[in-house]
Formats: structure tokens, sequence, C-alpha cells
């Protein structure tokens, strides 16, 4: 799995073939999908498949097509109020947790929102000065990307509640991890953040500088063997390994393993994936751990996580890509940030409170949106990504 | 609408016709329905009308085939998981307000499962000795009829979490009512219960005597128009028309009209229903008000509401039907209550706290599922269904 | 104890005295507290004792002194706000659940202003009207009564959060229950409510015929010995002897046994009272359990809770006063039953939802405060107050 | 007001001189409480005086004398129980939001615990080998000094809740801020971090290098004046200014200025003090404002919170000690900060996540506590410190 480059389309038509196998993509994940499947909300930060089909299209539409697209009309007048996601600046909207109490518009009536939104962007996109849109083109796209991570971790979430625990589709969630090292960070000065001609999102602007003292990193994830051990240990039961906050969080929720793990009455565990239930794979990076579970197993094994400065300085020594790796980096602005201005400023900026930041990418990311640079936060007690752990040590 | 006397089958075809009758009237309720609506689940209270069709189902399963139908095999070993609604006895079961979130089985396999219990019933409904089984087989059929009034008012509920406010069909839920007056009630002692061989539920059993004070009761219902001047006197702004608990209610969910009513900005309001957004029809019963509100409404006018023993004594006087109409009882057993035994026992009785009873019947009950005796029940705070207000005066 | 007639002063001076002893008690009660103690509020349905002491006094200077005492100035201008318990129509109040926070007045203000409205209160009470103003005077004073014992409870309540488990009083909280049997109670008509000159609450009167059905009640109470045979009988773990919302109830908390009792390790029970920690009394009447464990412990044992009906109708004919027994009857208006006008109007009728009626009295019932009528009322989960059992069977 | 320097003993007297007059000071802040206020607890990370005045004193019992003074005799042995706040390794406690409820020990019995701990602390500063525990001693020392700023943010949180706003002692809250400008921050390495022979918690260590960009520091404080601008200006009802949990956390909990401003209803406010109620002084620093709020200013005055590291580098270019100064720091281990081992480890590792830093002290801040490398921390909503904004830009 190469993720260190993002595909960075040349020309125009790349850019149109780009639009449109992203959006085929999108539809391909949903194939095995039965109707009601598409409306399933668990949680409130999990949405329904259907609204991942409409919130991407409505971005499009929003963003492009109905600000730039001469003669655009709108595919429905209320479409802006159902699948507008948080952008206070475009108006009202349903409230986040009540995405899947939404049965209408049909899934037939969204995929017909979705085609009557392609044809106009066909069209867009042959205008002889497309490339002024470049720039919104491709935040579209990415953002088409991070929500087809979306389907598959939100359907899983949501499927995960059926006691018949559906299989879906095999997208090989546990891979074996190789065997790996400590690679040395020597102690310096490390430019940070995105470098290059390419997209990437406004997080990871404002290229910097950064010192780092002398530490290492580890050349692959912690497995569910290591975990397993940490679980063996009672790493659940010992408030020393963790951070108060955490404590409280598994004792509230009576956290004892992974999300996914279930016990099978013999002391092992089964885990669900969205092939459904199978056994639990040793060799295989551990993935769904909150950053609690993270810290705490890093502080049993005697090492720390990395901050997201050090990940970023050794990323091209080592594999990376199964997992989103879990950092010691709070999710704060680059010192050189702007917040773009209008409504596209609220992508990125107004989140930098109360997350951490996760380094990497996993094996739902799509292709072409992983990049050395890429900033992923999450609140420290967020477990249905496919979240894990790469250890360092000073 | 005549609801005085509930269908009492005479003879066994009949119960076979009526058992296939009520079956199939259940489905025609969904009949406008996408496959997308059959999932909603807007509030712990308010059930799938998948969950519907299915549990119907499963308690023709679960108390007729699989003890009494020799080598009846169950449709699916785990279908009595998620289809059981609050029987412990029949074992565990899908937390109630997890029941939006079972997208499998889908749509297609519980009408399957449906036919599937329907041909077997039918070959049931043959046996020689099915006179034996009239008891379960009534309170089979009821218990359907009591949920076809679900499959209505709960689909009303989660529609209306919609902001497109879908139109599914026209029950006529605001008909007229007529011009009414005063009938007494002479002082002396009267028979409570239900009387004759037809089906009851067991909460109306135990017939017997109590003494009635004199006092009078209308033989009309409150209307929108007579509502509205109950708000416009800023009914909802005073707390001396309330009880401590309903001050409390209102206050904290900020309810400041009935369920469904939707100011238009102009100081009138605009009313959703199964057929869409109308306008108050003033002259149609109030609808969807919690008893706090009914109390509060009564203690405004004047009267007071009747108790369940009054409306009983009466309801030959009056027409009934429309509304389940509040009355001021709370819903505790008769003198002779008797539990049955085993998982049916669960049916009634350990729901006898923290409700008030409901007497009538509403523009979506079942024909055929009403009795003078018929003893609804609901906490003060239940608004999802059409309840309404008769009033009294001593 | 011989708790079947109340205190019925007859003159105007035995009214005087009555008063002044009553005030007096209040006091003795508080004997034993550190100041520490008089501020403490555990919950919000518990009162600080500080608290007390003042809004009974509140209560006396609100509707008697500032109303009717010719130049009388109010102690302090804010005292209303503080001390007002629930009178909407008297004004804003503190919020209930912040009682505990007022450190000022302190307690000595606050007996400064005892003794400010005492002197006053003297004065008034030697008018020559004073017989017009008797329903008031009596009302304030059991009114006070109600408060002597809520401030024995509360402070139980209150000092149990303590893990040093202090030593107040001793006021024989665990009385031996003598054997008993059961009387018959005959099928017919009772005249039931208050009857007589002397006080009681608006909820008792309208005094009304009802008609019983034959049954038996008991002429004790059920012991810590009985109750202890339903907890070692898997009473708590087992749901077919609970109502619905009890048995969630229980789960949702974590009840295992009525409040006070603690688990000694050994399979035994230790008890919190006033007096400090003691041994299970197993000859004495339980308490302190709610509703909910009332009726399933009646389920448990084959026999059922009175209603207070039939309490009434027997009550003569056992000794009560021990605990505050629960009855199968939802506290609602008599027949008859008028709100009084005004403020005093928010006595008892705004309290008439979701609370279930006590008969009887306990160990921490004023001498005087007790009557046969008197209908006392709490939630079904409320366990606070001395409550018991007894046992009625049809 | 010179917040530069910390007190630094250099010899074993003046570090028995220091342990006196740190323990009198405590006293001393609790000179004008009346007994009743000592047990206020007004929400859970709020704490009453009187378990500060015991934990001060826990403190020292546990980590000193019973570890290390031959035949040192616990006080009580539950007081470790009562008072030991967060060590999980020192063994249960009282839950942190019932501390208000230990009416018993009462104040005089805590005060008579300090005398006991002191007396034998006493003897135990003259151990010849003192010199070995004098890190656990500035330890101690500084946690009262700590615990001497909460007494009177707590005190001011506990008595805000009295209607009556308690008058305690005036400490000079409201101090005039002196005109200031722009600091420049040259480009470079800066050392961060303790450095000296002093005393320093253990966050503070692991001095290290970290890279600068160049911007500006304001030398001075955001005015009250500067704040009734931002809300005059619409700062609280426009989304733009706020990160997305800031905005939330607003409209969820009415946040329409700082704590303790109080409308008077003539569109000024009135501030709550320990010395009452006061006018609101422009010209005075902010205080009580939110990480959030701090945040909204800054994005609309145009400008930026400074990092953490920003505020050390140029400190010494300004006057600070008024307000603790949000820094757009999360509160993370510096590159080289080790844990200590044992209970004392607990002290500040495992709070770090969640939490942003604040720089500088405040006017509650007890003298000789502060230094410039201090670093504080508190949850983004938190507001009941006197916190306050000073700006940055690049």
């Amino acid at each position: 799995m190469d993720r260190s480059t993002a595909i960075q389309p040349a020309t125009v038509s790349q850019l149109g073939l780009l639009f449109q196998g992203v959006r085929e993509k999108t539809l391909a994940l949903c194939q095995n999908l039965e109707i009601e499947d598409f409306g399933l909300q668990a949680a409130v930060e999990v949405s329904p498949v259907k609204w991942h089909l409409a919130h991407t299209t409505w971005f499009f539409e929003t963003f492009l097509l109905k600000k730039y697209h001469n003669g655009y009309k709108e595919f429905h007048p209320q479409f802006n109020y159902l699948f507008n996601s948080y952008y206070n600046k475009v108006g009202e909207r349903v409230p986040r947790d009540q995405r899947g109490l939404i049965s209408r518009p049909t899934v037939d009536e969204v995929l017909a929102y979705r085609s009557h939104v392609d044809t106009h962007m066909q069209q867009f996109l042959s205008r002889s000065d497309i490339e002024e849109f470049r720039p919104l083109l491709e935040l579209g796209i990415s953002h088409e990307q991070q929500h087809q991570e979306l389907v598959l971790t939100d359907l899983k979430y949501n499927l995960f509640h059926n006691p018949l625990y559906p299989r879906i589709l095999d997208i090989g969630e546990y891979p074996i991890e190789k065997e790996g090292g400590w690679h040395p960070i020597e102690e310096g000065l490390y430019e940070i953040g995105y470098e290059g001609d390419g997209f990437c999102f406004d997080n990871e602007l404002g290229r910097h500088r950064t010192y780092l003292h002398p530490c290492e990193i580890s050349t692959r994830l912690v497995t569910n063997g290591e975990y397993l051990q940490f679980i063996l240990a009672g790493g659940y039961r010992k408030s020393e390994f963790w951070h108060s906050d955490g404590w409280a969080w598994i004792n509230a929720n009576q956290i004892k393993a992974p999300l996914y793990w279930i016990p099978d009455g013999q002391g092992a565990y089964r885990v669900y994936t969205l092939d459904g239930m199978t056994d639990l794979d040793l060799a295989a990076p551990v993935a769904h751990i909150s950053f609690y579970e993270a810290a705490a197993f890093a502080e049993w094994s005697g090492y720390r996580l990395p901050t997201e400065y050090e990940w970023e300085a050794a990323c091209h020594h080592f594999d990376w890509g199964k997992r989103w790796e879990w950092t010691n980096s709070a999710y704060l602005p680059y010192p050189g940030f702007k917040k773009p201005s209008g409504a596209i400023g609220e992508y990125n900026g107004k989140f930098m409170i109360n997350q951490m930041v996760l380094r990497g990418a996993s094996v739902t990311t799509s292709e072409g949106h992983s990049r050395y640079s890429y900033r992923n936060f999450f609140g420290p007690e967020s477990r249905w990504q496919f979240t894990g752990i790469r250890l360092a040590r000073s």
C-alpha cells in the first residue's frame, strides 16, 4: 500500500475524469446494500449512507453550480436544509441527530439528485475557464473522498447494532503487519506542512519550521496480539496507565476492549467487520481504539505516542496507511494558518479545539486521498474510525 | 361512527375470517409507504412500522404455533430476540430504543415472515379443537388491532420529523364535532367492567360495583376552537391551571400548543396530518394533547375531567370514538383483577403505575376493536395518540 | 402509640399554647446538631434543616402577619424569595436544588427570624377576633408539624452521605411489631374522608361514599425479617414480581435492598439510623422502601396492597403510626374536592398526579399530627420517609 | 505587581518559616467567613473551603508525616478517605461532587487537624536530614498555595449563588490596566521551561528548544471596555467568531457575558466580586471568561491568542499577574517530561488531555507562587478562575 503521494491532476480533462471516478466510486461502495440499510443512524456523529450520498452532491451544487453555473436550477428547494452539514453561513439545517429520520427523499430520489448534479457538473467542467475553479473542484472531490471513508465506517457502526451482524463487503480490514524496528529522528529543525502544487486542506498549509528533540519512532503498528496482552495484564483496571479523563470515560461507559471486540465467553474475542464476525487476527494492527486507550497502551508499554511533527518528519521511513494513527498532538492551527473567507472557511478552523491529531490513513481511506501532511482529527473518545497505535521513545 | 359494540365472532369459521381480515388490514395500512418509511423510529416509545409487522406476527408464532402447532418450525432462530416487545418470560430482546437500527431483515423478508406464519395459522385454525384456543386467538387478533392503531400514530410521529411533511393517507383525522350538552349522572351504585361472552382484555375484567356521586358529563368533545381560546387566554403561561408536574413539563419542553400544531407566523396554526399540512379546523375535536394539557384546560374552563367510572356509566348517552379521552383516573387494577399466569400475564398488570386511563377510541382505532369497557392507558405526558378532552362537572 | 385522634384545640388560649409548643418542638429536634449540619442538602427533594426552620416561619409571616397584623414590618425584604417553597402566587423563589447553597442568613440569623415572628404571633394571637383566623392558624401549625417530620427524615438522608455515619438522636426508629392476623372488611358502602370540627387538610375533605368489595387486611406491618426473606428469595432479580417501571428503576439505580441497609459483607445487613449504624432488627417493621418495592413484595407474598379506602374503613381495628403505609391508590381528588382560592390553593391539589397515597403515620410524625383520614403522598420511587407495608387479600 | 520571581528559600530555617507563613496565610483568607460558608459546594469542580483546609493538611500528613515521621499517629483513621482529592494510589475517596455533604468533621475539628499536623511538621522540620525532603516540602507548600487561590475563587463561585450577594473581603479584583503596545518576537530558537534551582512543578521541566515564527504580542490585557464592545457588536450571536464547540456551549448554556456579569436592565452590567456587587470598571482587565470566549473575542478583534511558547519567550517585556491568560496551546507534556513515580506522579501528567494552558497569574494567586514558566490548565469552558485575554498577531 503506497500512500505517500496523492494523485495530482495536471490537466483539466484529468480533473473531469477524477470527478467522474470519485462519484462512481461512492456509489460502488453501496453495491451490496439493501434500501433499508441506507437510512440507519446509530449515533449522533454517524450519518446515514443516504445522507452522505446527498450531502456530497449538495456540496458541488451549493459551492459550484448554484454560484457559478449560469441558468442552473436547484434540484429541490429544501435539499439545502436537508443536506447541509455544518455550514452556518449557508443557513439552517436538519439537526445532526435526526438525519436518520429523513425517509423522504428516498434512495432512488437521492440517486436522481446525484445524476442531475453530475450531468450539470460535466457541462460545467467543459467551461473554458474551468482552471479558475480548480481549488473548489479539488476541495469538492477531496470532500467526497472523505465521505467515502465515512460511508464505510458509519455503515460498520450502524450495522453492528443489528444482532444478526450483517455481512456487506470484504475490504481487508485486518491486513497482517510486518515486523519492524525503531527509526531514529535526529535533533534539529524540520519543515512541517504541505509543500507542492497539488491539493491539500487549509489546515496543512503554513509550512513552517519546528524543532525536534532526538527520539525514535516505531516502523510498525501495535498489533491485536500486543493489545490483547495489555488487556490480559489488567490494563483496563489499573488507573496508573490512564489520563484522568480516560479513566472516567472507560468506567462510565464500561469500556473493556476495542470497539467491535466481543468476548466469546472462553476468554478470547470475536471481531465484527463489514464482512461479518471473524476471529481476532493477532498479527494484524489493532483498530477502533480511542486516544485514551492508545495513550494508556503506550504508558503501559513504557513508550509514548509520537507528536504529529515527529510523525511527519519520519513517515517516509515506514509504511503507513492501514490505520489512522493517534498522535499526542492537539489539533491546533499551524503558525501561518489563515481561515479562508466565506462558508468554506468553516471547513477546518472551527474544529481546532478538543480534538487530537491523527496521521496516516486507513484501509477505508480512498486511494489518492492520503498525504504525508494530512491532519485528521477526532475527539479523544472516538473509536468508530480505523484508529491505531504507533509508538515512539525519547 | 358506532363504536359501542365490538365484533363478537360466534363460530370458528368467523374467527378464521376475522384473523385473515385483520392480517390483511395491517398490510393495507402500509400501501402508500416507501421502503425507507418502514424503518423510522423517532422516539423510544414509537416503533418502526416494520417492527409492528413483525412483532404482531411473532405473537402468533410464539404463543400459538411454536407451542401448539405440531411440527411447526420457527421462521428464523433470532426473530424471537428481534421482535419480542416486553415479555421478560419469553427471553432477551433488542433494546426498545434500537428497533429503528434493525435494517435486516428487510421489509420483504418481514413480509415473507408474515406469509409463513399466516399459512401455518390457516392450517392451525382448521384444527377440530380450535375452540380451546379461542382466548389466545382473540388476544392475538386484538393485539394486532392495537398495533394497527400504533402503525398509524407512530408513522405520523416519525414522518413529522421530516421537514418535507410527507403525505401518506387521508383517514379523516379531524371530523367535525356535533353540538352537545350535559348529560346527568345520578348518584348511586353502578356496575363497571366488561360483561358478556366476547373478547376483552384482562384489565376490563372483575366487573364490580362502584358508587358515583351526582354529576354531569358533556355529550361532546372539546374542539380545536375552544382549545385555541385557552391558548389565547394565556393558558400555557399561567401556573394556576396546571399540576405542578405539568407546569414543570411544559416549561422544560417549551410546550405551547398541542403536538403537530405549527404557528404560521401570523398568529394562527397549521396542523400536520398523515395527509400533510392542513389548516386548523376549529369545529373538530382537539387532538394530541397530554393529560397535563387536558387537565389544565379543564381547570381553566371551570369544569373537570370525568373519572373512568363516570365515563363508563354514561357513555351510552353520547357518541364516542373520535378521540381517546383522558380521564382523571389512574390506571389501577379493578377489585377482582387477576393476572393471567405465564408470559401473557405481562400483558396489562405490570403497567398499572404512573399511567392515566383513557376511555373511548380514536379515528385510528381499528373497527371492531373498541368497547365501552376498554381501558387504554398512557403516561400523563403522552401526546402522540389521538387524545382528546371530554368535560364533566359536579 | 395511639395515633387515632389528633389534638383538637377547643379554645383560643389552647391554640396559642399549641402554637408555642409546636414552635418549640421544632427547635428541640435540632438540639444535637452542629452549625455545619443545618445547611446540608443531598438531593433536590431534601431540604436543609435551616431552610425548614425559616420556611415554616415564612408561612406565618406571609399568610398571617404580613396580611393581617397591623403595622407588621417584614423581617427581611428578601426572605420571601429565599424561603418560599412552591407557591407560585407568592412570587419567585430560590431554585429548589440550591437551598443548600444559602449560607447566609446564618443559623443564628434564622433563629432571630423565628423569634421575631414568634413575638409578633403572640401579639397577633391575643386579638379579640382571633377565632376568624383559626383555619389559617391551624394550617400553619399543621404545616410546621409536617416539616418537623421532614427535619428528621431529610437530616437522616443528608447525614447518610457522610462516611462517618454521624449519631444525632435516638427516636426509636425500629420498634418491635406485635403479632397480628387478618381483619375482615365486609362488602358494602363506607363513608370516607374527614368528619368533625377539627383541623384537616383540604385533600381529606369531601366526605363521600365508596363501595368496597369483601377482603381482609393485615393487623400488622411486614417486618424486616419478612422483607429479608423476599431479598434472599431473589426478589430483586425476578421481573415477574415488579411493575415494568419498578423493574426499570431498580436496575437503573442498582437497588438491591431498602434505603439505609448496608451489606456487612457476610450476607447480613447493617442499618443506618439517626442514632448511628445498628444491626437489623428482624422483628421491627421494614422501612424506607419505595412503592415499587412494596408492590413487588406484596406480589411475591401472594397478597396485595390495600387501597386507601380499605385502609380507612378498617384502620380502627389495628394499631398504626409506625410507618407510612403504601396503598395501591393513586393520589387523586375526592369527588367533592374544592381547591381553596389564592396561594393556599396550591397546598395539595396541584400535586394530584404521579403520586401514590400513603396512610397512617410514622415514628417521626409529630404528636397530634396524625388522623385516620390523613392522605400522605409520594412518587412511587420515594424511599427517604419511614415507609412500610401492610398487606391485604381478597 | 512583580510576579517574575518566585521565593526561593536558601536555607532550612527559611523553609520552616515559609511553611509556617503559608499555613497561616490560608487561615487568614477565611477570617471573615461564617461557619456556614465553609461547607458550600455549588458545582462539582468547586470545593468547600473546609475541604481545602483539610486537604492541604492531608497532603503533608500523607506524603511526609505518615511516611517519614517516626511514631507519627494519624489524626483520624477516615480522614484519608475524606480528604484525598484524586490520588488513586492513595486509596478510595469521597466522590468529588459530595464534598459539600460532609458536615462532620466540623470546622473546629478541621482546625484542630491543621494544628495537630502543623505541630508535628514543626518537629519534622527540625530533623538534621531535612534537606532530603526539600522537594516534597516545596511541593506541599506550592500545593497549599494553589489551594489558597482556589479558596478564593471557589468561595466567590459558591457565594454568587446566594441572592443576597454576600460581601467577604476586598482583594482588588479589578485593578486598572495600563496602556500598552505590541512587543515583537523575533523568529528563531527559544529555550522554554523552568531553569534554576528553585521549586517548580513537574510539568515545567524538560527545558527545551522551540522554534518561533515572527509575531507580536500585546503588552497589556484586554479590558472590560473592549470586551463590552464585543458584546455590543453581537459577538455572542455570530457563529463566525466561535469554535464549533464554543458555539454549541454558549447556546446550550445561554452564555451572553462573562461569569459574574449581571445585566442591570438598562443595557449596562453590574459585577459580583468577593466585596459584593460593583459597577463594571471599563479600564480594568476582563476576567472570568472561558477559552471559547477568549478565542471568539480574538477572532472578532482580528488578532489571535498567543501560544504558551510565545508568551514565555516574551513575558519579561510586559507586566503580568492580574489574570490567568488563555493561550492557544493545549496542555501537553514537554519533550522531556517524566512522570514522577508513586502517587505524586498523578500530580500533573494525568491531566494532559482536554485542557488548554493558561500563563501568568491572577490577583488571587499567592505571593511567591508565580513563575514565568508556570503552566496552569483548565478545560475550555472554565470560567470561575480570574481568566483573561492577551492578544498576539503574526
